[in-house]
């Protein structure tokens, strides 16, 4: 295991997202995409301070942290840090944002769960103060 | 990452495997089991020389790799090697086994697809020389 996998993620970093819903460079690897499996599975590595928007899954999605730091907050809830072996369970149309620490990479495999419910339903960026504030609440 | 990470994966090793279906110690922590998200995923670890026994999915599997070195194989197919950042996508029905190098512990995400097509169905063991023979094959 190389240097890099221990701050980028075991698997392919992929391309940069090109989304009005990304604040920051993001990148994502769509690890499955075939129909038969009814199972999208993407490798998304953030970028220190990169996040996405406040966003919903109509069926749920399941976050496998692989590699350096980051945060994951439900709205209304305190931010949870997050590191390598972290699962995030998602539940079906819970608001929410995830995205790197100030200060470091950060990768998680993303499934998305019940994909014949539909795709991510986004909402407003995360603001500044929104994110440090977030970050910061955390002893770490 | 500690040097065990890199070994043994990134998730928890869990419990071992209490089945005849499994040869060596083999262990298993269900990382996501939630009936919402029906999508079962499991952090399996395989003892070098462990394995399981030839087997299929009526809805397919998908192996994500995180740690050590270990095989697949397709029934009348070479096996393959796998190490960290292999994804491994099995379609229904296809008949294999998986499991560590001879030398190596591994490690895989095992993401059940489909679940509600049913469990795995077990068939016989693989044996010593079934397991001699495909990890020899492949020059490394």
């Amino acid at each position: 295991m190389s240097a890099s996998h221990q701050t980028e993620g075991l698997f392919p970093r992929g391309t940069a997202i090109t989304s009005e819903h990304f604040r920051g460079t993001v990148w994502l690897e769509m690890l499955i995409s075939d129909a038969v499996f009814n199972c999208p599975i993407g490798n998304v590595t953030f970028e220190p301070g990169a996040r996405n928007s406040w966003h919903k899954h109509p069926g749920g999605q399941i976050l496998l942290v692989t590699g350096g730091s980051g945060f994951y907050q439900e709205r209304g809830k305190p931010a949870r840090r997050l590191s390598c072996g972290d699962v995030v369970k998602i539940l079906p149309d819970l608001e929410h944002w995830h995205g790197a620490a100030p200060d470091s990479v950060f990768s998680h495999i993303a499934i998305t769960t019940n994909p014949q419910k539909g795709g991510a339903v986004w909402m407003e960026p995360l603001s500044d103060d929104e994110y440090r504030s977030a970050t910061r609440k955390i002893g770490n």
